[in-house]
């Protein structure tokens, strides 16, 4: 019997929002979810513990960066990737995909493989579907996701359509090269803004029955309109009995738009490079917590926020710890951010519940100043 | 009634350690003690619930820096340090002395008040026994200290002299100028590592009958030895019901040296600033965790710790942290370093109750290879 399972809860009946529960071996996950972004085995600054008392059920690990550093092999010899960053809650790891064909200098690309070099010393590596699927599978991730290949998202047509066909053929590829049982193997729709790559490319992938699809390619620097606009036509193509992932999205506008347009997982590294840099997400909007106006401030940031930052301190201490450049700053900001995207999720999910996903949507982004 | 007392409980028949009990409005301290430095209201990269399980009693604030950001007055309006950082066991502040005549740029220094430059703008500013005093109580802190002046260690000996007597001509003054009657006034000695002059400074500030006596100038590059024999001479003279702070100090071995000699308080950057540099003390002597010879290493950094770095996480994890240059590592090193500490104070503080204080030190300082 499978290890893994999507089950549909409820749909909202006026948007395509869905609830459902996804069940892996390191537990069950209620979505919509947001996944927070621990790129090299760690959710920058932050306790596994800080993160559940905030109610985070599954992490994102990049593949791309823990390959190189400590390496794979390091972390299956060491137990896995779970084990590892001490979290026993679910991961996802993606392909490296994305990361190569922006971080690393790509030197060569063929249909066996990608051929790049690294960003830390300049090595010159190689990733393929079978490579990508074998270091996912010596981290150990829950979910893990078929190399892609991600062009620039303005990249003509024909360019596009062979990054289409080149991310379906690797699909395969990853379908046939997966060994453990125990990880769901998500595809990735690609085909930037245009509706028939994207239909083509849905069309490719279904042939192939994967456990949980992924849409990428998306918030690389077109217009949030044009992404919704994608979603639009892209996500009704996909099967309803099985997850679907926005890759590295977004703001919180875009998670409400796009759980409306019936996605069900996210991750991005906007709450916490956001908290770093700053910047907190409340319920009122955003705010700059450097800004002069909190100096005297004692109240909280966030008053309907429960998360250390918000029920400890007040507005003027988190400003004094980023004028003095102290590490609690980005830490507290960072946690609270999270705490802002999960009880965003929590909410979106209660309104999926009793059928009140348009209300939800429009009373938040009118709060925001949308 | 006073709201402070220190009470004596034993003390080691073979050495002059002694353990006591130190009483502050904000609760009971176990002597000898380590105070962690929470310079600028913020133990770097920590949450003060993080500290409190580690066992910390005290943390000590910098009156300097906390003066300049985010400034004396602001803390006040925001219910003093103890609520502005979240802390509500006993914190003592420093006078601001030693920054003042380390960090920042003299410009004149008379029997009034020393003017100075800021480290941070360069803006001109003065500080006076009365106006130290003024800023402790603004801050409220449980213990507070008289403003001194620290000269380089290696002065000649007419220098010197006339730091002391400085020193405590500004002990008075601080006693004179204290409003406040919750706080309790640590006068210090002086007199770098000569022995006239450290009794000249004992001397001189016992008719102020202080409620706490702190030995400075110490720990500023003398030797250890130099230090331990200044130690010798010194705290003899100062009377047993009282508190003796040692400030600025130091190593491990500083801390049993000196326990050894009859003090009582300590505080130091070391364990904090050394974690941030991947530097950890441990049972069995210092590691480095950068070093490449934990990078397949599965063992907890010290399996005597019961700190979340050693009983969560590798030493293989621990390196990957530093090696990817991630925030988690420092913060981890930094609790571990402190729990170390705080375990040797306890462990300490056991072995004056059970007179075997001499042992306990022969033993630590060899197995940590000295």
């Amino acid at each position: 019997m499978s290890q893994f399972s999507y089950q549909l809860i409820a749909e909202d009946p006026k948007t395509s929002a869905r609830a459902g529960i996804l069940s892996t071996p390191h537990g069950d996950i209620e979505t919509p979810v947001f996944m927070p972004v621990g790129t090299l085995a760690t959710v920058k600054g932050l306790f596994p513990d800080q993160l559940k008392t905030a109610g985070i059920q599954i992490l994102l690990g990049n593949t791309y960066h823990l390959a190189l550093r400590p390496g794979a092999e390091i972390v299956e010899e060491l137990g896995g990737l779970h084990q590892f960053m001490d979290w026993d809650r679910p991961i996802l790891t993606d392909s490296g995909g994305f990361q190569v064909f922006s971080l690393a200098k790509l030197t060569k690309l063929t249909e066996k493989q990608v051929v790049f070099r690294s960003h830390i010393d300049g090595s010159i590596l190689e990733l393929s579907p079978e490579k990508a699927v074998r270091i996912q599978e010596q981290l150990g991730a829950d979910c893990i996701m078929c190399l892609d290949e991600c062009p620039p998202h303005d990249v003509e047509f024909g360019r596009m359509r062979e990054a289409v066909d080149r991310t379906t053929a690797w699909a395969a590829r990853c379908r046939e090269a997966q060994v453990r049982d125990d990880q769901m193997l998500f595809g990735i729709v690609q085909g930037g803004t245009n509706q028939k790559l994207r239909e083509r490319s849905v069309e490719g992938l279904l042939s192939h029955d994967f456990p949980g699809y992924a849409v990428g390619g998306l918030s690389v620097g077109e217009s949030p309109e044009e992404m919704y606009k994608t979603l639009d036509f892209t996500v009704p193509g996909l099967p309803t009995d099985r997850p679907r992932y926005l890759m590295g999205v977004g703001t919180p506008r875009d998670l409400l738009e796009s759980v409306s347009r019936g996605i069900d997982m996210f991750d991005c590294v906007m709450p916490t490079r956001n908290g770093r840099n700053a910047m907190a997400f409340t319920s009122d909007g955003s705010v700059k917590m450097r800004n002069a106006v909190h100096q005297r401030d004692e109240r909280p940031l966030d008053a309907e926020c429960d998360c250390p930052a918000c029920t400890r301190y007040s507005r003027a201490y988190l400003r004094h710890l980023f004028m003095a450049k102290e590490m609690l700053g980005p830490i507290l900001l960072s946690l609270h951010n999270i705490a802002f995207y999960q009880r965003l999720m929590r909410d979106l999910r209660s309104a999926i519940l009793t059928g009140e996903v348009g209300e939800f949507v429009a009373s938040r982004l009118a709060r925001w100043g949308r």
